[in-house]
């Protein structure tokens, strides 16, 4: 296909698409009205010469979650996602990991809007937190945007915000961007990818995706669409590369079913719990349908999964047949062949609904002999060995436990090789980014890319903070942007940083020495104390002696500093910890943090 | 087989092996003179009623690691194995786990001897600990010996200890025990399972097993034996069950061999890095095979990686040919594609050698473009995340990284399903006590036993701390036994109990903030203070307004008391400590510990 050709096909698709956009997108807290489409046409004026268009990486490169990209061309910026990522076990007490929004408040003004793929934690997470900065309209199908208007209604947000539905196959235009919403699979409804149209050309994002020709609703991905952009001529495709070491296919949502229906019948007169992920509601849509077929009433436990099946079922996402489900209250009214209990916990969260059945802490559900237990889940990396010792704890209560590959009560909801062949095949792009993945994920989805002849040049594997510029004569990396990671503990965002957390480690190993005196404000004698407090370090009681020899020892330091006339505290404190170390990890191998503290009397 | 039948042999055979014993162990330390066989023939006597035994679970159930198992009869106590574990995630600051040694002193003086099936940690790693209580003569064979010495050297107890070897095939008596040591396949060289000869029976202990028909060296697994013992009649049998949960059959460590030659030839001009276990001596011995076919130099890098080696070249386990070891030092002296790196770090352990590389904190070597990088083990469940990242970043520094399922450059040394099933076939016990596993594993194994036909009551799954006791008539469990996890942190022995762990978890997640003041001893008003202190709670810099509230807020709360007369420090203090939290969690969200110190001026 030449150029020539690409780009009249391209214009002609835009202004069919301009016509449509208003009754397209509805406005869905109705503050403000959707952008028109007066910056588009300005490649029709200039079509010697296309602009390029750049993409920055926030996140979502080099780390699971906190998806979020930039897309800017001709002073407009859109932004795709904005997700949060779980802390990695080194950030202790951190609550939820946020994009760095510096970027986007140094560029406020061109921002144009949000637009969001699917309403899982990862893609929507951040957007309180990038919504209390700048005020910026959202963009999303219609069960993205009621989980992200519940989400803003826990952060007071919700009538500030422009939130806007978009269906996926309509598009909107913000700036001089075009932006169609494609249907995708994946493990929640409503998931899309982009197509990006820009006076550069047009961008790909997949989004989180798989191919399933069989999904429970929706229907397939909209491989259709995804074929045409090909021919219609691409310039960059971004694709999740989550799965990319994954060989084959993902098998399609229906292998659950089946599962589902073997095991069923194999619980008998057992109550069956089945714990998964709370967004996940077309496998909750199959418990529903299984309970029905053999005459089991349904509850839910878990405050988000509650909150994911309101939304659902309100919007029609989940189809419940009357008096189906039932309050966790009223589970005693029912024999335990007549219940199915959906549950979170898959990852074995330790303050989740099936953690706390497991170690029996939960306040209104009790497990043992005659439980029937399906965890339909894969364990996320990391996460192993919690869901292991859930499974134990349950086990050892005697419940039957079904998890893992035992049978295929789960399926991932990310394209695994053959599928990401597929789509870079169809979508046959000139540059290609992939995206969504920890460095492996990123490199083999390269070499996804590489196997179909494509060539290493014309592949960015980036960072966040990457820049990247691209149009039809190159693809070139620019200056960064800032971008990192912003910790969120309890209400604090960013208020704890790598000094905060070095110390958390160091008293979470070690413990701490408190070592406190008074001082004689004229001579530096020791008026009272030292008195020595510890916690995490040795179990008092059985250590006084230790003790008593640290407080013997931190006196005789303070009173040769006095003898002597070293009265600069930085000092005296800085000798106290010296000798106190020593004593200490002479004694015992251990360092736990020393804090003298003096005061003047 | 009758019974009367299976007694006439046993004793037959055990007269025989009698008469062989003090020329079959081989007195390592040559303190003590081996036993002899006195109390054994006690069983001729008493032909009508066999005494039963009992075995009693002091580690290795529902749990991976810290294996030690005491068999009990008329009497005597043998010891089987004394491994260490490695502290779960919520045990910060632990460095090992080792076994509570109560019981075994609570019956020091019937304990015969210590027998160890091979030189791996979870087997070898309590017995410093052990024989700092209790002096013992322990049995292996001779790279189990030569691994152990190794270890007591470090822990200066290598010459109060008598120190035994015994081949594979060859018995000891101890006591009224004859143990017989049979030959198995693991990931170690010299493993043994143990048959257990006693006047109750015999019974059967796998140790770590696999079952590998071409393995590097030592020969297949004494299957035969195996097999005549279930023949001569077998009371119990314990079996590993850590690889209970995968079906069909562990491949031959000799898959590992082609893996390498691939990847010898792919690595071209590279240099090639190999991580793996440092215990892996078949492993270490295939990758000099293969460096020597391609002419390449082998370096070792990590402290127990080259200690390992020493051992088994001086025993004789590792064949190097002459010249084809050179030191980490020489490395520079060699063009890369006539190198071999072998290193720990496998496991992606922080303070590894590969870690090292990888985070370019290895003083020796450093990587990138032009070094191919195999991890020639599998993640042990809950290293999956650090595995991942030390690969991510090897990736980006542009190393080539083989890792996990790419290809067969790893194979377990834990029998799977198919495995197990032989084994149990052979030996037809007359009861089954899975060993060596999470609560599943040891699920999952005694459903194998089920599906070959043995009832659910000759089953026994026990805990640590359960004590078993078995006979021709009967197996029931009796009274529980002392046990436990003793944790070892620096020098430090079972001194770290649960209230030092909660400490450690609180000021680990959420810091803690010191709030220190003097007062008058007359009055109570306030002298001096209130001083506040705060470590891994915020960045102090950013949120002194908070800091300043703190300290207003204990001051008004002294001087309420001092004004009403309120003298109880404890009172006082947690008082201080309501105020000061409701104040923090209204501005933070959090709740870090709260420490007020007051002194009496």
């Amino acid at each position: 296909m030449s150029n020539e050709n690409k780009k009249t096909k391209y214009v002609k698709k835009d202004s069919k698409r301009n016509t449509n956009n208003s009754k397209q997108t509805k406005n869905y807290n109705s503050k403000k009205t959707v952008k028109t489409t007066k910056t588009y046409n300005k490649t029709k004026k200039t079509p010697i010469k296309k602009p390029p268009i750049k993409i920055a990486f926030l996140g979502g490169l080099n780390e699971i979650g906190k998806n979020i990209t930039l897309f800017e061309c001709e002073n407009d910026i859109i932004i795709l996602d904005c997700g949060m990522a779980f802390p990695d076990g080194d950030m202790l007490g951190v609550d939820m990991v946020i994009p760095d929004f510096t970027y986007i408040e140094q560029n406020k003004e061109k921002i144009k809007g949000v637009v969001i793929t699917h309403g899982h934690e990862d893609h929507i997470g951040g957007l309180p937190y990038l919504l209390s900065k700048i005020n910026v309209p959202i963009y999303g199908t219609p069960l993205t945007v009621g989980l992200i208007e519940n989400k803003l209604k826990e952060h007071s947000l919700e009538n500030s915000v422009s939130l806007n539905t978009v269906k996926a196959g309509d598009s909107v235009n913000l700036g001089c961007f075009n932006v169609e919403l494609i249907h995708v699979n994946h493990s929640i409804p409503d998931s899309v990818g982009v197509a990006i149209h820009s006076p550069a050309g047009t961008v790909v994002h997949t989004g989180d995706f798989k191919i399933d020709c069989t999904p429970m609703s929706g229907g397939m991905i909209d491989l259709s669409r995804f074929a045409r952009l090909g021919d219609e001529g691409v310039l960059a495709l971004l694709a999740d590369s989550t799965n990319a070491e994954r060989p084959g296919y993902t098998p399609t949502e229906q292998t659950v079913s089946d599962s589902f229906d073997t095991l069923f019948r194999r619980a008998r007169r057992d109550r069956i719990i089945i714990a998964t992920f709370a967004s996940n509601i077309s496998r909750v849509q199959q418990i529903i349908n299984c309970a029905e077929k053999y005459g089991r009433k349904v509850a839910f436990s878990g405050r988000s999964m509650v909150n994911y099946m309101s939304v659902a079922q309100e919007l029609g996402y989940l189809k419940v047949p009357e008096n189906l489900i039932i309050d966790i209250d009223e589970l005693k009214e029912y024999p335990p062949e007549k219940i199915v209990l959906v549950t979170t916990g898959s990852q074995g969260e330790p303050m989740s609904a099936l953690s706390r059945m497991a170690y029996s802490d939960h306040r209104k559900v009790e497990v043992g002999t005659g439980d029937f237990i399906i965890i339909s889940a894969n364990p996320i990396p990391g996460n192993e060995k919690t869901v292991g010792n859930v499974v134990d704890e349950l086990l050892k209560r005697g419940c039957e436990v079904v998890y893992e590959s035992m049978y295929e009560v789960h399926v991932s909801g990310h394209a695994c090789v053959e599928e990401l062949k597929i789509i870079q095949s169809l979508v046959k792009p000139k540059y290609f980014i992939p995206a969504h993945g920890e460095q492996k994920h990123l490199r083999k989805n390269m070499d996804i890319a590489l196997s179909l002849g494509m060539s290493r040049k014309n592949i960015f594997i980036g960072d966040i903070g990457s820049q990247v510029e691209l149009c039809d004569d190159y693809m070139k990396e620019i200056e960064k942007v800032p971008a990192g990671k912003v910790f969120v503990d309890g209400l604090g965002v960013g208020d704890v940083g790598s000094i905060v957390l070095r110390d958390r480690k160091h008293l979470g190993q070690d413990g701490l020495i408190i070592i406190v005196a008074s001082l004689d404000v004229y001579d530096g004698h020791v008026i009272s104390g030292p008195d020595i407090v510890s916690r995490g370090f040795v179990y008092v009681r059985e250590s006084e002696d230790l003790l008593e020899e640290i407080k013997a020892l931190s006196l005789e330091v303070l009173e040769n500093c006095a003898r002597r006339n070293v009265h600069e505290w930085g000092t005296i404190k800085n000798r106290i910890k010296d000798e106190v170390a020593k004593l200490i990890v002479k004694d015992t191998g251990r360092s736990p943090m020393i804090l003298p503290i003096l005061m003047e009397v």
